[in-house]
This record gives C-alpha cells, structure tokens and sequence, in this order.
C-alpha cells in the first residue's frame, strides 16, 4: 500500500469529531456525541483500509496505542464494558473505535453503530475530555480545537 | 488477573459456534450463521475481559493472530470489508470478532449484531470451511467437532 502524501483525516470523521491530538502513529478523536465517551483512533497512514495491510511495525504501535488509551478510559469513567471495533463499512479509512459502555447506556446491550442520532458536546466540554486523557495519556500530544 | 485453573468457552459461545481449532493463544470459532462469513478468536486466558488486561506478550500474540485470520478470510472470501470487534456486552469473556462483509450481505452497512436471527450451516460445511481455513493458516491446529 503506498503511504505517499499527507495524511489527511477523512471529511466524516472531520464533521463527527474533536480532535483531540496525538500519538506516535494515531490521532485521537472524540466522537461529538455525549451519550457515550467514544473515541477513535485513526492511523496517520494513507490508502489503509484493514489492520493487517498496515505495517507489522504500524500494527504493533497501534495496538499499543490502543490498550493504553483503553486502559485510561476505562479508569476516567469506569464503564461497565469497553467496545473496541474496526468496522468502516460507512467511511473506509481505517479507524478504531473505542466505546465506553455502560449498563445503563441508551443502546445497552446492543453496539451503539447507527442507533441514535447524535447529541453534542458544547466545546468546554470537548476541552475538558481533552485535558483529562491528557494528563492520563503518555507519549500524547494534544492539539488545538 | 488470575489465569488459574482450565479455561472453559462460554456456554453461549460454544452453542453458537463450531470449534475450528486453535492457535497457539486463542480458539478459533465458526459462527454457526452462513449468512456471513464470521470468525471468533477466543484467548484461552480465564477472567479476562478486556484486551488490555490480558498480558502483554498475550496481547502481542492476539493481534498477530488477528491479522493472520483477517488476511486469510480475506483472501478466501475476497470480501469488501473486514469487521474486527471485541464487544462482549452480553458475553462478557473476551472474544474478537471477524466478520467478512460484503455490499450485497443482508445488513450492509450496519453492523451485523444482534440484526438478524442466525441461519445455521450443514456440519458438512462447517467442515469444508475449517479444511479450507487450516490449509491457508500457521501455528494452527484443527480439532475434531
């Protein structure tokens, strides 16, 4: 897969999120929608559509990325369950979702996918999530809304 | 968390699925559903949940499971879309869903949990699929159903 040319994030997940930052290989968004604190973590890599035709080095880097933003924010909102998903069957650009869950969530037990029309955040609120997982969150940049 | 003891499938698991075989880390399911082609990789680590409380060399060892099954499904299927999910709302042992999708398969886009009620395979199918799987895969050792 060629990786040529600036990484540019997907215009659906541009419209759906905050950008939050970040890590080595992944920028981290928060999906604008307070019914859940859902997060997704997007491969700054292009044309990547599946985990397996990233990098066995991308790969490992964002696994890693990927349980250590599990494990802060299972901590920060003690959920119930964490649904961790690389689905893209809507926007194709491989994006790994990160949902906390909890038993009396609006979609509980069913995966939140396509169920509920979204609810804002007001922008305070974003930055706060922002500086939270921040401070949590290591080998973490965080970038201006 | 503690890995005493044998590990055991989950008996909802076990009911909706044949045993392919297994990996050096994980079992490896067939969803009894031949409405779409859908794997399942159990860890065979008792008491954990969540990706991230698994240790660290496991983790390692599932996702390079994951990628070899997701390459391999791919390639056998020659599907539109790979759906890799760790959910567990309703069974909350840790198993990792792998789910080939296609733009004509009866849920297309959505997610396939929980849509439509399973369509069970002929064991004789089952066992065609578990052949053609075991032949494309390494570190792979089939079990009698």
């Amino acid at each position: 897969m060629s990786d040529s040319g600036r990484f540019e994030l997907h215009p659906q997940l541009k419209k759906d999120s905050y950008l939050l930052g970040q890590f080595t290989l992944s920028q981290l968004l928060l999906i604008n929608d307070r019914q859940f604190p859902w997060f997704v973590l997007v491969p700054r890599r292009n044309q990547i559509q599946e985990i397996y035709q990233l990098l066995e080095t991308d790969q490992l880097q964002l696994w890693r990325e990927s349980a250590q933003l599990s494990q802060v924010v299972m901590d920060i909102y003690t959920g119930d369950k964490l649904n961790v998903a690389t689905i893209g069957n809507m926007v194709p650009q491989l994006h790994m979702h990160h949902v906390v869950r909890f038993k009396q969530d609006p979609c509980w037990p069913a995966p939140i996918w396509g169920k509920l029309p979204m609810v804002s955040y007001e922008q305070d609120e974003a930055l706060v999530i922002q500086q939270q997982l921040a401070s949590k969150l290591t080998s973490f940049e965080t970038l201006p809304f």
